[in-house]
């Protein structure tokens, strides 16, 4: 198998415990319970890494669960089943390209997909705070309405609640998600195998951007509009593509990015994976704003974009695939799967070295989904 | 069929549109743009049901959800499932008798099995507030494992936001859930039919006051432990000792207390309901209490009660399965569904005399769940 990258020895050589793997998703990790949560814990990142593995994978310890993906994956009566849930606390709650709604409803829609399942219901349960406008609710609901029509999944069930002032801001929205598994598909986290081809939708970091600058923190206007969209037809577009368990796993890289994703695989799967720094489009004023900030778009967040991993047999069949469908034009083959070095990430950059493209630690930007 | 309430005449050749009665589920309300949410929004009573019907309703139109149920009941594969959503944003987060954690995994939990399901699997999603204790944390993640040990049920996927100090109320957290239901059984809102006897099973107030006594607003203590408990259980014993398809209705009385859900009941069914005073449990600590503050407990709030609406020939057998369980012990037949008035909840006081229960209007008690 012929790949366009090369390992530097130095790093292919290190051993697992030297490079700070981690062997396993359950370990010590260092809170005390003197700590509080900070802003870092919902980054996406280590922090949130860390959180979960330490806390909510210790007390609700099962299979699917620490299976550690997007959705579980549940079998009930004969159905197999894709469930997943996502609370959405963007602030602020309309940025350009999109709004909280939008966000709920393709939040979930996505996680649904990318176990490699047909969503199709979705429940939404509103934390609103006293005092916000029914005419922003109104809002909200109506880019929730036509963004459900657009992926063709229903709202079937709902809640509200109502805290005082100052204890939500504005709305809070969970949408959590079910939907049907395709019959024969194997889509998890940890399938990647050396020679896979790692395949990218399109360009990156366009949300964290466009909420950012929604906030007034640019102070300028970069034009750049979230990619906010639900995926589920792509998926589907790339699962009929090619045999039932060509493709090995998909994964949205939301919040800490691209990088953060790609980590989580390579753990997941104890396979390295490298990438080609040329092969991912970022948009000109993407890169700008990133420059300007002191931001790697690596590590900004995406809400319409999907990372597929794919036998390398059939990548250019699933990218013909991608690029007949509305949100997956600019896919590209960025990288693949090795042997080495476990639990890895490393990239070939636009200057001919390589490095290590590590998870997101601490939080960078907080509150973009 | 003998029942032994007198529907006064005066109240029984009422026509709907004298009592007030709305004509179908959509209706027009008199909500403006210009209006905000208010706390009465979300006290689960009159106001949370204008405010659904006239914008989510609307907004999602579609069968399922405006089947008005705790759950959506949806087909997936070869699967019929219930599908049930609950925010939950109880305030103090620790009261006597349960707390914030128990009380999510509870909500879900009861709310699937209102529709004749068993509930097999969870979503978690947590909103903390920048500075939360992760000790406080750790806490509710133990009461939600094990309530969801005692419920036999399994959290199996997750989310996890951080907001910043001021943004949320230390922890909220939303659960949703899925559970197959039973085969044969058609359980729904919209089945009581004239005749059939109206189970409660058991006393009712307990959650509202224990949460109020929390807040230290009662200013001594009442003794009062919230009922907040897994109902899956008891809806097993229930529907397994009765034909299957004699249980019509059941519902948890939670926001709004047990005048809310009847009235619900008779609106989604086009029924009367009449209840006898005398027949429903009130401990002695509820009454004083509720005597004191000046609230009626029909509308406090219950987490462990739930309400059956059964063919009256097998009243008695659910009644004694029922008694057999350990969250049903003092069920009893409270009253009966009768053909008027349409939509309307009757009771028979204790001074001999019958008025109309109307559905909780305003707010009474905010974040009771």
């Amino acid at each position: 198998m012929q790949h366009t990258f090369d390992i530097p020895t130095s790093i292919n050589n290190m051993k697992p415990e030297t490079i700070g793997l981690e062997e396993g998703p359950i370990c010590p990790l260092p809170f005390t319970h003197n700590e509080v949560i900070v802003m870092g814990h919902g980054s996406g990142g280590k922090m949130s890494h860390d959180l979960i593995k330490k806390y909510f994978y210790s007390y609700f310890e099962n299979e699917l669960l620490l299976a550690g993906n997007d959705a579980a994956v549940i079998n009930i009566g004969n159905a197999t089943l894709a469930f997943s849930t996502d609370s959405h606390v963007v602030k602020p709650l309309f940025f350009p390209g999109g709004d909280i709604g939008r966000l709920a409803v393709c939040g979930t829609v996505n996680d649904v997909s990318m176990m490699g399942a047909v969503p199709l219901y979705l429940s939404a349960g509103f934390i609103l705070e006293e005092g916000f406008e029914i005419i922003t609710l109104s809002k909200i609901l109506e880019s929730m309405r036509t963004v459900a029509e657009e992926a063709g999944i229903q709202i079937v069930t709902g809640d509200t609640k109502v805290v005082q002032k100052n204890q939500a801001d504005g709305i809070y929205i969970n949408t959590t998600g079910v939907g049907l598994l395709y019959p024969g598909s194997n889509i998890t986290g940890s399938r990647a195998q050396p020679g896979d081809a790692v395949i990218l939708s399109g360009s990156i970091g366009e949300h964290g951007l466009a909420v950012l600058e929604a906030r007034g923190e640019l102070g300028f206007s970069s034009g750049i509009q979230s990619d906010v969209a639900p995926l589920n037809r792509l998926v589907r577009a790339l699962i009929d593509a090619v045999p039932k368990d060509a493709v090995h796993v998909l994964r949205d890289p939301t919040r800490g990015g691209l990088a953060t994703s790609l980590n989580e695989i390579a753990q997941q799967s104890r396979m390295g994976i490298i990438i080609d720094e040329n092969k991912v489009t970022i948009q000109p004023a993407v890169r700008s704003v990133c420059e300007l900030l002191g931001f790697d778009p690596m590590y900004v967040a995406n809400e319409g974009k999907l990372i597929c991993i794919v036998e390398e047999e059939f990548a250019h069949k699933a990218l013909m695939a991608m690029h007949n469908t509305r949100y997956g034009e600019n896919a590209a083959i960025i990288g693949y799967v090795t042997n080495q070095p476990q639990g890895r990430v490393l990239m070939t950059t636009t200057m001919g070295s390589t490095r290590i493209l590590d998870m997101l630690s601490g939080e960078m930007l907080p509150r973009i989904c």
